[in-house]
């Protein structure tokens, strides 16, 4: 089986007038629904996905492309990869570990 | 009522020869209960945090020191804040505004 | 002597309606020159900071309002601080390390 | 002309034993030479590219792979992306439209 990773993603458009961003976040966490192989959890500062690193790679991708479809011309993306490969990790598995040893 | 702003962060300790850093988690978790005052969520990425600006640094501050007090010799710590005055934002209005537009 | 650490930080401006946000870039800029015990390097894509731990925080904070006295709403500020206590690292030493491994 | 972006990238084994991490460092800049299409500079916190967003996203998937290549086990990506549409960015238009302002 393939390796998994979990990934933060968070994408922003910047110069947008208003300083509500929701209906761009919206559309981009939207693009997570259409790749049912990667698990997404939508936090307030962020998106999680869990999955291989190029099926993610290549959601990011997509995701990043989102606002600007609504419009945007600038857009800010940032990510976060946790690759371990000693084990099978999951953000399951994670919060999990860190529950049982507080 | 003093702006409240959400943040998230993340505290790891570097060249701790095991790969497994759910224990100097665990205790960097530890702190914010120690801070009733700002609300705190667990993610598999991140902790993310709600409440005034000076609260929330005082509290980083500490869950910076975590590790070393585990016998860390270096840490990395990342910081993210949102900090928006036109509204008052919290983690549960952040991502109700986004479902509602999805 | 008290330990320095090396910082990195971007202060960012949400909903300015413009897409250049150099004006703002260069207001959170000139806080670094009000604190001469910091040191401060600025790149294409953060500002980078040298100095102890206290120091740094207390700027940043000052860092961080800066757009908010030039107009802006909502400002959203990413840092990342690097904290090594076995060795005393600058910005300098480093960049130095890596370069003689290569 | 296809459209260039500016992105950062750290890249961070965890769980080395040491907490030198500039050889891990190095084997990751070396990826960069491989690629002459992106531009490229080091700090002390980063390394800043310049490059359409498909050349750069291949080229931190290579870097993202060094560390493991060297015998790590866990690696913590980071990237942050800042595409611009509206007008042409580069690492230096950058720089000189905040100093201008300052």
């Amino acid at each position: 089986m393939e390796n998994t990773v979990i990934a933060e993603v968070v994408v922003v458009p910047l110069g947008t007038s208003s300083t509500s961003l929701s209906a761009y976040v919206a559309d981009v966490e939207k693009v997570t629904g259409r790749h049912p192989n990667v698990k997404s959890m939508l936090t307030p500062m962020s998106t999680i996905l869990e999955g291989t690193l190029d099926e993610i790679l290549a959601l990011i991708r997509e995701m990043h492309e989102a606002p600007f479809l609504k419009g945007a011309d600038r857009v800010s993306t940032r990510i976060s990869i946790d690759d371990r490969r000693d084990i099978q990790a999951s953000m399951e598995s994670k919060l999990q570990a860190v529950r049982e040893k507080m």
